[in-house]
C-alpha cells in the first residue's frame, strides 16, 4: 500500500506569491502544491495538503494523522516561533515530522531564529524555497525505507 | 561545462561510524562520500571532497572556491556555532553555500541551537542524516539553474 | 441553589491516555471527567465539561463564565505559558479559578516552568495526575463556602 | 470615492465596560464603535468593525484588507504581546495600520511593555482611551491626503 | 498497618495568624495543624508535625524520613526559593514529597516564583491556604494507593 | 477661562527638517509649532512652545508647569530613553502629559524601543508626524472635558 | 518607660578586628558593642545584642521582636544578599528595622551589591564603618519621635 | 581653622515638601537646609549649599570642592542612577562623598536600585528621610577626625 | 611538630552510600572518612574530620581553623552554590582551602557549575569521586612545603 | 580655502592632569590643545577647541559644526556610555567625526566598554593617550582627500 | 601490559615559566613534564606529552587517543573557554579525560569560569599549579583499577 | 638600533580589495602592507608583515615577538571576538600591541562589538581604513619614545 504523508501550511502562507516576494519568492500556495503533488506521483505516494492561519486547526490537523500518515512536512509559519500547542501536537501524533521554512529564517529578525516545534521535529530544512518542500518529502519517504539512526 | 561543488566536512566528522553513533548513525565518512559521488555523478556534476579539524584550513577551502566553484555543500561540526572566521570566509568567498547537520542541533545541547554560519548560507538542512549532504546538493544545482527569488 | 462549576480542558488534552503516556497517564479525558463528575455528585455541585484546541474558543468559554458560574478547573495545556489573551479572559470573567496539571511542569522542558495564567488564578495544583481535577474541585467549593483570607 | 477603514478589535475587547473598568473605562465596545462612526461621518469616510477572539480569525480579517481597505485601526489586544501571525498578516496585507491601545500599556505588567506588532504598523496611539481609535482614524485620513514622509 | 505522614513547615510559618494576615490568613500554625490532624484521623493514617526556621534542622527532618515515613507534606517558607540542601534532602530521602504553599505564590514578588525544591516533588499546591496541606496529605494518600503514572 | 497647555521640544528637535529627513520628514520646528498653534487657535486654547538641547532645561520647564498650566504635549527626543530626572519632573509636576514622538520608535534601533517617561504620562503617540502633536493637543483638551476614567 | 533597641549582627562579624581590617577596619564586635552602648546611653534607651552565624537563629531573633522591642539595627552579613528567610522574618515582625554594613558594599564584588532585606527596612547605612550602628540607633529612635513621613 | 563642607541636592528637589510627599515626605529644601545648617552650627562647621537640575551644573560643583571642602553630602536624586559624568566629577575631586537619598530606594522601581555613583562615594544612607543629610555630615566630620579604615 | 588538617563535609554529604548512588557512588561518609585517615598516617599529619547540615555549623567551623589549622578540605555541598556566608568564613579564617567534589558538578543541573566559594579557595578537585579528598590532603601538605607561586 | 575641525572635550575633561593621573596621565587640557594646534599648523588646517561638562551644550556644538567644519575630533568623556541626544546630535550635523578616548576603555569598568556614540562616528582611537586627538585629526584631513571607502 | 597516558598542554603552555609567573608560577612546561614522568615512572605507567598552539591538531590528539591510550591529563589552555570541537573530539575518542588548570581559573576574569570541556571529562583539577598533572595522573590510573561509580 | 615592528593581519585579511569592497574598501592586503612600508621607512624602523587565517599560527606569531620585537600592528580579524587564545598570547608575550581594525566595528553586527583581545592591547584604532595601520605604527613608535602613563 501507498504511503501517505500531509503537508502542512501555517497562517499567511496562503499569501504567498503576493507577499513580500523579496522574501518568499513569487510562487502561489497552488503552485508549490502542484510541485510537491508532481514530486509525489513520482515518487507513488499519496499526498495532502492542509492550510490554515488558526493555531486550533493546526493543532487538530496534526492529532488527526496519528496512525493515519505517514509522515507531514510542516511549515508552522509565524507559530514556528511560540506555538508550543504545536509542539505538543507533533509530539502527541507520533509521526515524522519535517519542518520547512521558504526563506532562510536565521538571516532575518532575530525572533525567527528559534523555533519551539524543532525539538520535536526529524529535522529541518530552510532557506531553499519552495524545493524545501520536495526535498523535506524525499527524506520522509527515505527515513521510512532506511532509518539512518540504528 | 559541468558545474563544480565542493563538500567539506569539518571537525571531527573524520570520526564519523566510530563516533557517538546514537546521534551521528554508523556511517563512515568515507561512505557519505560514495553516496554523495554517486549522486553528483547522476546529475552530471563535478563534486570534490575536504575534511580538516583545523579552523584555519577550513577557512583557506572556503576562500579557495571563490570564482572556481558553483557551490558548497558544508557541515561545519563545532565551529558551526562559533567560527566568525568561516563565516567571513563564506561571506568573501560569494559562492552559495548550503549548511548541512547529520543530526537535529536542535534537539541537543543549547549552544548547538546556534549557528554563525548561517545567515550568511542560502539555507540549513539538519537532522536527516547523510541524506542532508544529497539534498544540499540537489539544491544547489537546482538554486543555480532556477533561482527562487526574483 | 446548587453550586456551578466549569472544567476546562486545553489544546492536546483530548489526547490524553493516547499520547506520551509517561508524562500524562493513560487515562483519558473521558475517564478523567468522570471522575471529576462522581466527585461533583458527591459534592452535590453541577458541573460541566469543555475543551479545545483554540485559543479564541478557550477565550471565549472563558468569559461564558462571568455572572453564570461559581468556579472554573483549568488545565490550559499549552496555553498555560503564553496565552496573555486567555489570561485577561480570566481577570475579565471575575470567576475563581484554579490552574491544574497533570504532570509536575517543574521537572520538564525551562519553558514550562512559567504560567503566564497564574497570577489570575486563585491557586495551582501540579503533578498529582488527574486527581489534582478533584482536589481543585473541592478548593473551589470550600473557597466559596470559608474563603481564607478575610 | 470614499476612503474605507476597517477598525479590528483582538481577544476580550468584547468585555469592555464590563471587564475591570479601572484599567479600560465603563465604554462598551458597541459605544466605542458609535463614536468611531460618528467621526467617520464627519470625515465622510466608510467604516466598519470587526471583533474576534481567535487569533486565527485576526490574522484573516487582516489579510482580507489587501487591496481592498485604506487602512486599519487595529487593537490587537492581548495578541499585541506574541502575536507574530498577526505582524505578518499585516505586512503580507499592505495596507497602512495604526496600532491602539485604550490603556497606556507602559504603565502594566513588563510583559505589555512589548508589542510584536508595532514596527509593521505607522504608528501607535495608547493611553487615550475611546479617543484613541478616533485620533487613529484622522491620522490615516490625513496620511493618505498628505504623507509626512517623502 | 497505617500509613505514616510528616508535615514540615520551614521558616516564619511558626508567625502564622499574626503575620500579615492579608497575604497568609488569619490561622494559625496549631490550628492548621489540628485541621490536618482531623483529616488524618479521617483518612486512618498516622500524622506528625514539624516546624524550623533552621536550613540544617529541616534538611535533617526530611533526611529522617527515610525508610520510615510514607510521604512528607512540605512548606518550605523562604527556603523554597533557594536552599539546594533541601532539594538534596528530598531526593536522598526518597519519599514522596507534596510541596505546599499558602499563598499564590505566583501573584507576589518575582523571587518567589521560583522554586528549587518543585523538581524533586510529586507535585506543588498553591494559593488555596490551608486546605493546601489537606489536599496534599489526601493526594499522598491516593497516590500510594493508586499511582497515577504506570 | 481658556485652558493653556505647553508643547516640549527636547534635544536635536531644532535640527527637524534638516536632519535625516527619512526618518523624521522635511518639517522644521516652526512649521510643526505653526501647525499646532493653528489647532490650538481652533479649539481655542492657549499654547505655548519651548525647545531645548538641555536636560536640566527641560526638567525645568516640566517643573514650571505646576499649578499653571492645563497639559503638557512632550516630545523628549533622546532623553526619552534615559532621562530619570525628566521622568521625575513630569511626576512631581502633576500636569497631565501626553508623550509624541515624529518617528515610529519601535521601528528603529532596540534602544529607542523603551521609554522611560511613559509610565508617569497618560498616553504615547508616535509614528504619526508632526501629526502627532495635533493629536495629543486634542487628546489633552478632550481629557480634560471627559475623563475617559472614573 | 525607656525605648528598647536591639543589635543584631550576622554571620562572620565575630570575626572583626581579626579578618580583612582593610575591608572591616581593626574594631572588635565587642568594641562596637561598646561603642554603641555609650550611645545608647546618652540617648536614654535600652540596648542588647546578638550575633549569630546562624540563618536560623537570626529569623528568631528578629521575630522575638515584636512587639517587645522598638527597634531593630541589623547587619546581616553575608545573609544580606540572599536569605529571603530573614525578609520574610522582618515582614512578619513588623518592627522599624535600619540596615547597615560597615563596608561600602558597592564598592565590592556585584554579588554584594543586593540586599534581599533592603525593601523590608526603613533604610540602609553602609561605608561608615561602626559608625553605621551608632547613626542607625539614632534614626530608629528620632523616627519613633518624629516619623518623616505622614 | 573650620571644617567645610557642601550639601549638594540634584533634580527635582527643589520640588521638595510639594511633591509626592508619600515618598519623600512634607518638608521642603528650605527646611532640610535649615536642620543640616543647625547641626553644622553644632559642630562648629561651615557648610554651604547647592542645587541644580543640570547634570553640568552638578558636575562643576563636584570639580569646585577640589582642594577646597572637607567632605560632601549629595544626593543626585536620578542622576544617581546614569551619571557617569557626576561619578567621574566625584572621583576627580578627590573629596571624601557621602550619598543621601531621602526615601529608602531599594523599595522602590527596580531602576532606582543601582547607583552608578555609590562606588565612589565613602558610604551610602539612604530611607531615614531628611535626618539622612544630618546623619551624613556626623559621618564626613568623624571619618575626617577618625578614620575607620587604617 | 606535626601539620593538622580539617576535613569538611557539608550538607547531606552523612548520606553517603545511601543516597543516589549512580551520582555519588556507594562508599559511606565513614568509608571515606577512613580512607583520608590512612592517607593523613602515611603522610605523617594530623587530620580531623566534621560533618554538619547547618550552614552556620560549617561557618562555626570553619572560623575555628583560624590560626590552629593548616588547611582544610572542605566539600561544602549545596552551600557550594549560594552560601556566601561560607565564603566569607573562608576569606577570615585565611586558612588554605581546597574545594573537593564527588561527583562532576559540571556535568549536573546548570546551577550547580557555580561555586561561590571557588574563589576564595586555593583551588579546586571534582569529579574524581572519594580520592578527591585524599588528593586534597596532598595538594595542601604540598602546598605548604613547596608553595607553587612565588 | 583651509579646512576647519573642531576638538570637543567633554566632561570633566577640564580636569586633566590632575584627576587620576594613573589612569588619563599628567597632561593638562591646555597643553593637548597646543599639541594638536600644532599638528594643525603643520597640517595647515584651522583647529577650533570646545570643553564643556553639559551634555545640552556639547549636543550645541556639534549642531553648529553642520555646514561649517569639515571634522570633529571628539572626546565624550563619560557621555560617550549613555548620550544618545550627543548621537543624535552627530547623526543631524551630518560632518565626519573621531571618536577618542586617552585611556583604553576595555580595560576599565564594564560600563565604559559601550560607546552608544561609535555607530555615527567614522571610527575610534583609545588607549593612545594624548596622541589619540593629532591622530584623529590626521585621519579627519586624509579622509577628506583620499575616502577609504568607495 | 603497562598503562599508558598521554598529557596534553593547549595554547601558550609552551610560554610557561616565562609568562606572567604571578598567575602561573615559574616551573616551564619541560620542568613539569619532567615532574609528572617521575610520578609516571614511580607508578609504572607509560606517558607521552604534547603541546600545540592549534585548535586543529590539540583536535587531532585528543582523536589519535581512541582506543590507544588508557587516560589523558588535558590542559586545553584558553580553548577550554570555547572549543566545542575539543570537547566533541574528547567524546568521539571515548578516552577517560582529567582537565586541569595551573590557576585556579574561578579567581580570574569572569569568561575563565566556563569550561566547555568539563562536561566530556571525568574531572576537574584546577589551582594546584603543576601538582596537578601529577594527581590527575593518579586519579585516572585509579579510576582504571577502582571506578568509584558502579 | 633601530626599532622592530611586526604587522600581523588575521583570517579572511588575505582576501582584501576582493571581498566585500563597501565594508573593507578596495585596497589590496600587499597595497595595504606597501603604504605602512613606506611610512616605516621615513620613520626609519623596520617592519615585517605576517598573515594568517590559522588561530595557532597567530598565537605562534605573537609568542615570537617576545624579546625581539618592539611593537605589534594586530588585526586579528574575526578572532578579535573570541580567540582568547590570541589575548593569552598576547599576554604572555610582553609586547605592546595596538589593535587595528579597517571598518569600525561598532556599526556591523553586535557580536563584533566585543573584542576579546582590547583589554591586554593598549590602544584600538578602528574605521578608518588602512590608515589605521600607519597611526598604529606612529603610535607604537612614540610611546616607546614618550610614554603616556608615568
Amino acid at each position: 500500500m501507498a504511503r501517505r504523508f500531509l503537508v502542512i501550511h501555517g497562517p499567511n502562507l496562503n499569501m504567498l506569491g503576493k507577499r513580500e516576494v523579496g522574501i518568499y519568492g513569487g510562487k502561489s500556495i497552488e503552485r508549490i502544491n502542484d510541485e510537491v503533488a508532481a514530486e509525489a506521483a513520482t515518487l507513488e505516494v499519496e499526498i495532502e495538503f492542509f492550510q490554515s492561519n488558526s493555531e486550533g486547526e493546526l493543532v487538530g490537523a496534526v492529532q488527526g494523522c496519528r496512525q493515519r500518515t505517514d509522515g507531514i512536512v510542516l511549515n508552522a509559519g509565524a507559530y514556528t516561533h511560540y506555538s508550543i500547542a504545536l509542539r505538543d501536537a507533533i509530539a502527541a501524533a507520533e509521526v515524522p515530522t519535517v519542518e520547512v521554512h521558504i526563506s532562510n529564517i536565521y538571516k532575518r529578525e532575530s525572533f525567527r531564529h528559534t523555533s519551539v516545534i524543532a525539538p520535536v521535529c526529524i529535522g529541518q530544512i530552510c532557506g531553499l524555497g519552495s524545493l524545501g518542500y520536495v526535498l523535506a518529502l524525499r527524506a520522509l519517504l527515505e527515513e521510512r525505507l532506511d532509518p539512518w539512526l540504528p
